[in-house]
């Protein structure tokens, strides 16, 4: 037996969510119908706002739903430093280092020519309209320590040589508090060549 | 630093989904946006729908946005046999079996005084008038094997005595393919307590 058509649909429609499979949304379908139905419809409300009117700030492409983001419209933050990371979530994690003070710029991926991803997709055009408007001292490359994140870095690179602009790479190494015996021979070799003079 | 509010409020408002935390909430938040727009405005639809048109089918309970569900309005099930179960889930767990040729009825919980749950939150006035209206000449109780499942059952057994219908328990033992030695003791007493001569 299935369920009624309308709840059929909510199951179906649950399982766009990441990470939800069949048995999840029909879970969670029950469960919003059973003692959540004013939680149903204020999540509705919710995805149908945050759908609609959540752009991309037009300085560093996050998501917000005015023209500039907080951090790019803050008096407060250098404008010579920029940070290139590849996801909102990333300005989340390093701002909670609360150790950088420049401003970001996020790529929303990573170059993926087997995906359709190229340069436009993400946003080097609009980098590169930094890079020209000058007053950059330094670029920080941000973006994972993966095979694609450092495509994307290099990528960016040489086109950040172009207009003579000081690029540096975020150091990979060991992690603060792990054991030497669990790093990947990858890490260590990295911990190896940016080794520190003391 | 914190998103924008917007999306601070979705990532909050998805939390409301059950074994959704923090961490869960925003990857689905941030994923809807970067590749999803459509789903999310397609799963917002569904939840109004859903939570605005699914009612309860005015016979078993169960949610429906018809006034009789599928089973209930089914000229092909026994109305003289009615199995009680605790979750709309349950009957369609019971359904895949296809042993079972009468019709549900749905409790939506078990009785639970502690948190306010009593006879007439699981709908046993309405069962009432089922057992009243005649016609039925086996109920089933297919409540969970819980403390609170069998303290339900017991109570149904009593109503349903005083209208002299026969009241049978589905048989907890052991289950198919599994081994004795992982049986807990409760289930295994059940199962010398319901042994079948042969």
């Amino acid at each position: 037996m299935q369920f009624s058509p309308l709840l059929e649909q909510l199951i179906e429609t649950l399982r766009c969510l990441p990470g939800v499979g069949p048995k999840t949304a029909q879970r969670m379908a029950l469960q919003l119908l059973t003692r959540g139905r004013e939680n149903g419809k204020r999540l509705a409300h919710s995805l149908i706002q945050a759908m609609e009117k959540i752009g991309h700030c037009e300085s560093c492409r996050i998501f917000s739903e005015t023209e500039f983001c907080n951090i790019c419209a803050s008096l407060h933050r250098d404008p010579s430093l920029l940070c290139i990371v590849e996801n909102p979530i990333d300005v989340t994690v390093i701002e909670q280092t609360s150790s950088f003070k420049g401003k970001y710029f996020v790529l929303l991926g990573h170059l993926s020519p087997l995906d359709g991803i190229g340069p436009e997709e993400i946003g080097l055009p609009k980098l590169r309209l930094h890079f020209e408007q000058g007053g950059i001292q330094e670029v920080i490359l941000a973006t994972n320590p993966t095979v694609e994140g450092e495509a994307t870095a290099h990528y960016i690179l040489s086109l950040a040589k172009q207009y003579g602009i000081k690029v540096t790479r975020i150091a990979r190494g060991i992690s603060i508090g792990s054991a030497l015996e669990y790093s990947d021979p990858n890490t260590l070799m990295h911990a190896f060549d940016g080794r520190e003079l003391l």
